[in-house]
């Protein structure tokens, strides 16, 4: 009772709770973070103070306790999704993209575009390890892109103006190993396989994907779907796409066709395209529910008040859901049944059930872009 | 404050903590379970008081804060991992070989050997909702076997006697919807793909399998891999063997070749047998990390002191671990960095790490057998 009596002082801690329905939702405009749960599908609270949250990213301790959250101004930041705090926060780089966490729980990786490289820090204490400078050439550094956490403590990531893919191995945090691989002109963003098997780049400079198998790294990156439809008009480079996206279902790889109303469909056995799929727009996030029934795709500019869902069993749009202002992002519950999407200028979230499309529920969020359940603390690769 | 103080004179709740890193352990013999941490691979509590735990099984709730242990005497008992408590226990069956929970959370399902059948409580309350008895003749009761939660609300059990299997809507729990299939001879177990698409048990009566598309449940139930190797000797029903474990590893299906020393390779692909690799004994579960890139395997008398493992890659045994007397379950942890093993007759239970197949801790638990940790509480079919 002493030791209870303790805790409370220290902070009104409320009953205890699980862990496993939280999730955060990016406030983007108001630098804060709204905290959810999805079995009653409410807000909890907002955490305040978490400075440029746009392109923010957020991952979660082993324990589901913490996120953190990785904002655009470089700023790293823990939040207690328990004690409802912001716990630490520090400003890591002028310039970051994003960042994941090691597969023992031990190490925060931020992803950085300024100055150009990786940097890797204490879970608990967000104390600076060590870093990976993204040095290319003589003073000349990478943008760091397409992070993702890999088995056995390493990390695999992109650099944009090199042309490669790097692998991180991180057994010993003071002093990482890092393989290099050419990986063709301009990688500008990338996903790893739900297995962590296979790490795939998309390439800015060139009409294909650059595909490193990490069970034979030895092999080197191959390039596949060569003219896989990054569109006739090049976008400018401050518009980098987002393709974290990209989903499986089954042994089929769906991804947006950049500048084209398109899904692309790849198997990935023979690592060829298998079809196209016609959509409303251009496609920015193409999501594959976790039963890999459904994919459910939201839209660029003008159409981002939509979201479609496509049936992965005949590859054909069987809903059109009008979803709000500025769709931004979808995130699913871990076994699926609904999908919360953000609709940034209506200032509000909905809950889809993902059986009858039906709207569940709406939350007032302050412009909400990405959000990000618990269940991310259990997964590889993201 | 005044809130907190309630909280903490309504029972000593400790400070909170998450509850992605949480795990029940069965302790067979005492029927009691250990409740454990993975991060600091440490037992925290026992609790008491939950019956015959042999052939136990554990599913967890949405939040993850509570676990659900289905005994074999019947008793299905609600347990508090924060403040490691028993919240309630009854008696729903003379004989129940485990149970699962609905996609949503809110159901928990029983599966009975005696009377044969499923019954239907409140996640919340353990109350009784609705029951589907498994008369398959006039006043003959099947005993139930393989339940497997589904996407949508469904249910996917096996029928030994009857030889059916049976896929039940619970989307309006008062009211179940139930399909019945003609599945072959005696079927004794089963397992759902990851994906919750393929549905197969296991035949006691017939060397196959049988596989339900729940995709496309209408077009029945397929025969698969005939002759796989249930083995020449009959055995005596009383033992019904474990297929919990068949593990999926890429397009692969892994499962024990009764009988044999073969672990048995199938392609999803083609549902044809693939190849067999020789083990060390009879292996029992066959479990796929959660990487896919190995398979650890235990075995039967008078080999179950070993572990093996198999390279995916390569489809050879890489490693032969002697972990100690009575080897009867492992469970990964959620990014799969290590794997925890149960020896019963040696009162503990291993932490090896995945890379390395080093020891990293050894716990002492009371007879330990089945291991689940929380991160169930995310998946499909399980």
């Amino acid at each position: 009772m002493t030791l209870c009596l303790a805790a409370v002082l220290n902070g009104c801690a409320s009953t205890p709770r699980g862990t496993h329905d939280l999730g955060l939702i990016v406030e983007r405009a108001s630098g804060s973070v709204a905290l959810v749960e999805t079995s009653k599908q409410s807000r909890l609270a907002r955490i305040e103070g978490l400075g440029d949250l746009s392109h923010a990213h957020i991952t979660y301790s082993r324990d589901g306790r913490y996120g953190y959250v990785f904002g655009r101004d470089g700023g790293l930041s823990k939040v207690d999704l328990l004690k409802q705090i912001l716990v630490r926060r520090i400003i890591q780089s002028g310039n970051a993209i994003g960042g994941a966490i090691s597969q023992d729980g031990k190490l925060i990786v931020a992803q950085n575009y300024e100055p150009g490289g990786i940097k890797i820090f204490d879970a608990d204490t967000l104390d600076l390890i060590s870093e990976v400078p993204a040095y290319y050439a003589a003073g000349q550094r990478a943008k760091v892109v397409g992070l993702a956490d890999l088995p056995n403590q390493q990390f695999a990531y992109s650099l944009f103006e090199a042309g490669e893919i790097w692998l991180t191995d991180l057994s010993d945090p003071l002093h990482p190993k890092t393989q290099r691989f050419a990986a063709g002109s301009q990688p500008y963003d990338a996903m790893v396989t739900p297995d962590g098997r296979y790490y795939i780049a998309g390439l800015f400079g060139e009409d294909a994907l650059a595909m490193l198998d990490l069970w034979k790294p030895e092999d080197g990156v191959k390039k596949i779907l060569g003219g896989y439809g990054r569109g006739e008009v090049a976008l400018p480079v401050y518009k980098m796409p987002h393709l974290r996206g990209w989903s499986m279902a089954g042994q089929d790889l769906f991804l947006p066709a950049i500048g084209r109303h398109e899904v692309l469909v790849a198997s990935t056995l023979s690592w060829q395209e298998k079809t196209r799929i016609p959509v409303q727009g251009q496609p920015v996030f193409v999501m594959a529910q976790p039963d890999g029934r459904q994919i459910w795709v939201n839209f660029a500019f003008p159409d981002n008040d939509k979201v479609q869902v496509i049936d992965v069993a005949t590859l054909q749009v069987i809903q059109t859901l009008n979803v709000g202002k500025a769709v931004l992002h979808m995130e699913f519950t871990p076994r699926g049944e609904s999908v919360w999407i953000s609709a940034r200028d209506d200032n509000r979230v909905s809950v889809y059930d993902t059986r009858h499309f039906q709207r569940l529920e709406t939350l007032d969020i302050q412009q909400p872009s990405g959000i990000f359940f618990t269940n991310r603390s259990g997964r590889i690769g993201f």
